[in-house]
């Protein structure tokens, strides 16, 4: 055979490699450096396509494209959603996505982002949280003890000094599967049997549920003042976790206001309700919290610019190492006009 | 390590393993299963959802996304066009895709698509001649003679018969490569000097040139009555090879209107110009050829539909086989809400 040339190699991050790279680099260590990189690229928010994200729905999920670009790279991510999968022994969520150079068209890496994904989410949250949070924010409720949960738990202990979680899930196994992976992480763990006893003192609350419907995780007795939401679960058309009031009651920080009208808790609002832009706050152009009454929400769906960050990070954190193996995905004929030709003399290569 | 579940692998198939597809089916043959494909596909059009392609545009080139569905199969190819990359030794287009389950969201083909999209452009091409080019046509003019020429050629011999090929390229190298890699083909092969001689006594006209520019390949006088053209190279915005007096003496047949009077030829006319949809002659809900004397004109700019054909059928075709291997893109948890569990029971693992 003959060999392909290095132009045809993708490197590619299996999620054997992507769980290589974790441990070697350290779950908090590699959040944190997710969030240096997704901060970095909200500074220069105006450089980036915000081309919407492109969905093919059916009766039971969606499958999604989310691609942008900052004129240097451009990035996508494959993304399912399908809640029902799990009663097969299916992940509601799968992803992966792809790197490249826009001045070839070249694709640089090809990544998994299953847990990639989980990553940047929570690596978001808290970039959000260092800006919103109230100061000295000790206990964070966890509504919704699924598969983001544990990373968004670490994520905040790591960037926002938490030092104690409490768990509620209406199912209690996933609480006590959470609570047993948080055992080693230097957090105090509590289980809690509601959601109000979840929220008693703390000053972040995190929902993250999974239904496809308007659900209310949150009713607005349970808020009071002072306390930072971060709403991860509310983030499509239909699905929403928080009552009305409590966004009512909230100064709200977004990522991209016209998807988030269209997917996240605001969807409940009016089209014109006023909302803040969370690059604007980081770079100063508007504020974050203000005073210790106030109540804080980011109502966070996930944007294209994140999974950017998220592989810009990658391709970054994989050259040179052997946390990626080389995928010959790209024909590279020796005259570029020749494909036939590539095609003609491997026939020669094989059969010899 | 452990070993991911059967779950989390996809299929996977390179450049190099697509390449000993096609010799151990044969390319002729594999030309027309793919015609066979399409032209089943094209059978249930109002099936098929019709997003257009997602564009990211830049000064040299663009990255294109071009999604659809069948609500059973979920299919989309990433491709870049990048016309200035020959001078760097790299390919002007480059794609890969990607084959999905819609009822579970859960990726089950990646393929290489560089060579694939070379297949599936000649076997539409073949596809449209079989229901528009004049009967007992012998002769093809070829202009432009890249990396996509000879499949062209080999298609028109296979599927409609043609015996001779007359061969021009502003560029006499790419005619010359066209030629030599021909000469096994069992057609006959004549280089001419201008397009002007290679229309000569040609029943098919085939215009595959790759500028990016309004440009004139054929002029009116060039083209006689009873001519079947197979327009290519005229596939974006600003990207014309033919005189706009012959769209006006010519029947035009198109893929999908909307796309086609945006990219195609077409956009030299009026928005309303009648042109018929392939496949309602596919259906026979339209007329394809009624008369000796008629001037067909397949303005071809490529459809999402097609390349989910050959992703259908590259999925089918490897299946069971070795032309694939498996890849460890999708994270596979025991527990579905364990990701984190998952990647904890793999840091023991990895250290044993």
């Amino acid at each position: 055979m003959i060999l392909p040339s290095q132009k045809a190699m993708v490197p590619f991050v299996s999620v054997e490699n992507m769980m290589r790279l974790v441990h070697a680099r350290g779950l908090e260590t590699m959040i944190c450096e997710l969030v240096d990189f997704i901060e970095a690229d909200f500074r220069r928010w105006p450089d980036f396509d915000k081309t919407p994200r492109v969905a093919s729905h059916s009766d039971i999920g969606v499958i999604e494209l989310m691609p942008t670009s900052d004129g240097a790279h451009y990035g996508f991510k494959y993304v399912n959603g399908h809640p029902s999968n799990t009663k097969t022994g299916l992940q509601t969520v799968t992803a992966f996505g792809l790197f490249a150079d826009v001045q070839t068209g070249y694709p640089i890496l090809l990544t998994e982002m299953t847990l990639l994904t989980a990553l940047r989410t929570a690596a978001m949250s808290v970039l959000a949280g260092k800006l919103l949070a109230p100061k000295n924010a000790k206990t964070m409720a966890m509504i919704g003890n699924g598969a983001q949960s544990e990373f968004q738990c670490i994520a905040f202990k790591a960037v926002c000094g938490i030092e104690t979680i409490r768990l509620y899930d209406v199912d209690s196994a996933a609480t006590r599967k959470c609570a047993a992976n948080l055992a080693a992480s230097g957090l105090t763990v509590v289980m809690c049997d509601s959601a109000e006893e979840a929220v008693e003192g703390a000053q972040i609350v995190t929902t993250c549920t999974a239904d496809k419907q308007y659900a209310t995780i949150l009713t607005d007795n349970m808020i009071g003042s002072g306390i930072h939401i971060n709403a991860i679960g509310g983030d499509c058309p239909g699905k929403t976790e928080l009552h009305r009031d409590i966004l009512l009651r909230s100064d709200i920080f977004v990522e991209y206001p016209p998807q988030t009208r269209i997917e996240g808790e605001i969807q409940q609002l009016e089209a014109d309700h006023p909302v803040t832009e969370l690059w604007q706050v980081i770079l100063g152009q508007q504020n974050g919290r203000t005073d210790d009454k106030q109540i804080t929400l980011f109502d966070s769906v996930g944007f294209a610019i994140e999974d950017f960050s998220a592989l810009r990070y990658i391709h970054q954190a994989v050259q040179g190492t052997n946390f990626c193996e080389m995928l010959d995905m790209l024909a590279d004929p020796d005259d570029p006009r020749d494909l036939f030709g590539m095609l003609e003399r491997a026939r020669s290569a094989q059969a010899a």
